[in-house]
Order: C-alpha cells, then structure tokens, then sequence
C-alpha cells in the first residue's frame, strides 16, 4: 500500500510518500512552497499543480492528512484553511481515499503516548524508516509521521475517513 | 462587462451574474448547496464542478467574491475558509481575474454607508436591477451586492485585485 502522507499549510505543506511493502517504506518526502510575494489565487493554483505532480508520480493508494487544529490567529488559520480545502479537493480528484488524523492520533500511533514532544516523534519517524537523519524540514517530517501513523492504524483500526 | 459576485460559504454559496452592458444587467443568480450528509471532499468537489458550470455558461470577465470575516465560532471559520480556497482556486483556474471587497465596501457601494442595514443593501439590490422582489436566498442577493460594488467601484476606484 502506498500512502501519501500530508502536512497541510499554505506557505508550506509538508508530504510524505510510504510504500508498506517495502522493508524501509520510505519513497519520498519534501515540502511544496509557496512564495509570499504571490497572490492568494496563484499560490492555491501552485499547491494544486505540484499535488497533482506527486499524485501522477507516486499514484498512493490512499492519503493521510493531519487535522486542522485551532490557531490563536485568525488570520493564520484563514489562510492554512483556505490552502487545506484546496489540498483536499486535490486528494479527491487524485485519489479519492482521504483518511485524517489529529496530532494526538498521530504520535500516539508513533510513540505510544498522546503528549510526546515533537522531537520524540521526529526521532521515531527516523527510526521506522531507517534513515540516517531527522527528515527535513519539519513539514516534511509531520507528514512522514501522519502516513506512518496510517500504516499501524489501519491494520488494527477504523481510521477517521473523511 | 460579464461579472460574477458570489457570496462565499460552504453548506450555501451565492451566486450572481450581471453584464454591465444590458440596461437591468442581472442575467442569473441563485444558491450552490451542498448537503450536510455528504463528506467534506465531496462537498469540496461539488462545489468546484458547480462554478465550472457557472463559468462556462456565463464567461465572465471578472469575479467580485466577499472578504471573509472573522467569525466566533472557530469551526464554522474553518469550514467557510476551506470551501473559500476552493472557489478561489475555480476563479484563478476558469477567469483569472478576482476582486474581493470587505462587507463594508459593498454596504457603502449600494447605500452610500457602511453602516447600512442588510435590508437597505437588499433594497437597493432590488432597485438597481429593476426586479420585482428581493432575490432569494439571502446568500444570492449578498452575491448580485458584490457583483454591482464591482461594476460601480471600477469604473471609479482601483479596487483590491487578489
């Protein structure tokens, strides 16, 4: 099973690409950016595009996308929200099999405990995928993370579908 | 000048199609639901097939959408700003060419204040495009509002292309 793990921004959305079938699972990750001096409309446009280009490479069986949790911010949280819907319509368009997990799911599944630190998970995320550094950036991390935590839960679960 | 204003949202989206070139200028407006037992990436989708109708069949030159402002409830604004990135991204993907206005923009606008109630704005909706009654729903009216603060502010002002 292929699984495209996401970290949903809007200036930048983490990805993650795991094959289950494969003794280390890791095909992929990265981080898609978009430049500030853009205008919303094309920014949208550009994480619409480069979604579309993991989709056609990496064809995933099914995609695993963190929860929106709630900003402080208003604006912050208008801007990944917006970015957030048009990553789902593209997870739809391209795939069809959203399945969405909460930051607590999420390094539960990794640690065994809902209050790790970040950097507890980040080192698991290192270890389960036998690399020889912590993913960079972040983004990129979280969304390994998010489809590691897919691939132990939906063996023993019923994941979130959304 | 064919222009789209819409009334952004998620569970209802107004609609509003003017042409500037015809005396009573209203060619179509109405509501794009979407029904609250579908998941959040058909909703998403059927938005986004719902606009690529609307802009095949009018071919406006412009797009006049509403500013989002804040609201209390924290889910609500993230439900409303998932499905604005998607109308955002249809816009950018078949015109190209969007203004946004605040609330307060089109109050001052059709009435002449910024502290108009939404029944003078609706009054006036009435009155500049000669109809009989007040367009329903609400949410249409609210995009036929945007749609004339777009073709009465650009002929004077350089209006917040987005």
């Amino acid at each position: 099973m292929v699984i495209l793990g996401i970290d949903p921004g809007y200036a930048i959305i983490g990805y993650g690409v795991i094959d289950t079938s494969k003794p280390n699972m890791v095909l992929d990750y990265g981080a898609i950016t978009t430049p500030k001096e853009d205008s919303l409309p094309v920014r949208l446009e550009a994480i619409d595009a480069s979604l579309k280009f993991l989709f056609n490479k990496f064809k995933p069986d099914v995609v695993a996308i963190e929860e929106l949790f709630y900003f402080k911010n208003q604006k912050t949280i208008i801007q990944v929200a917006q970015a957030r819907g048009v990553i789902i319509l593209a997870c739809q368009k391209y795939c069809g099999n959203i399945y969405e997990y909460t930051p607590l799911q999420i390094k539960q599944a990794l640690t065994g405990q809902g209050r790790a630190e970040k950097a507890q998970v980040q080192y698991m995320v290192k270890a389960i995928l036998g690399l020889n550094s912590i993913p960079k950036p972040d983004d990129a991390a979280d969304a390994l993370a998010v489809a590691i935590c897919h691939s132990q839960t939906s063996a023993v679960l019923n994941p979130n579908k959304v």
